[in-house]
């Protein structure tokens, strides 16, 4: 598990005083355990969303029906809808999401398994990445979040 | 980490072709990172609330702030509702809820570090156990999420 990143991104967190909030498809609630993982957490992590049929993505992310069947639920558009909308519901300082596909089935032409889209949401902009990572499903799930926490610790540098 | 119940738990569900939503507090997404583990589990796993302020929890699973004030969110009565608001918010199956103090702060008088609720809710019924886990913060994490799977094993038995 990807523990040094995590160490960083707690640091960073108590002491910018930043709270998160967390949305996860594919990743399974995996950025939300980590985010959880360190004694004093409850201090930065509000509220993590698995948001894994597309009925919980509409019903708790607000995430329109007709966003999700034009772009799919694996898009950068609802990656950023995601990060958005728990950022907004959790009333959050940060945003952050994890859409994709960590197979083994679920791939299509052109999102092959390894797929994923992360984004990062604060009330000025919202930044989307799109990923395309090896291995089996648990080795995809786990570089997501630790992708995830890279993209927070970055915004939290100086 | 308990995937022996847990391949119990993804055959039982796939077999009777049953669906969960998770409302996680101390366990921080573990039970839904488990849930979420095997291939095909979007065939039974829903949703993953981890609420884990007590403005989450009000907000996405509806517990009213006087239950939280008058019961704390370590009790059975707000895991009872953790559990049947993720369902119905979920519209699954089943609902299952932790919620409990995995330490090392966060300790009362009457609760100390290791006191765990864990619901499993039905359109039936819901069903609370008290527990009471020894070990660190992570062991306690993980025992929550290893019986949380047991009672919906239990529950899912002939």
């Amino acid at each position: 598990m990807p523990y040094k990143i995590l160490k960083q991104a707690h640091k960073k967190l108590l002491e910018k005083k930043k709270t998160v909030a967390v949305a996860e498809s594919c990743s399974g609630g995996l950025l939300s355990y980590l985010l959880t993982d360190i004694p004093g957490s409850s201090r930065y992590f509000l509220l993590g969303v698995v948001a894994y049929s597309n009925n919980s993505k509409e019903k708790i992310l607000n995430i329109p029906a007709k966003t999700i069947a034009r772009y799919t639920a694996v898009s950068g558009r609802v990656a950023a809808l995601m990060a958005e909308n728990v950022r907004k519901k959790a009333k959050s300082d940060f945003g952050l999401s994890i859409t994709g596909i960590a197979g083994p089935a679920g791939a299509t032409a052109n999102k092959p398994v390894g797929t994923v889209f992360i984004c990062l949401s604060d009330k000025n902009k919202t930044n989307c990445r799109k990923f395309s990572f090896r291995g089996n499903r648990r080795q995809i799930r786990k570089r997501s979040a630790e992708e995830a926490l890279r993209l927070l610790c970055a915004r939290l540098s100086p």
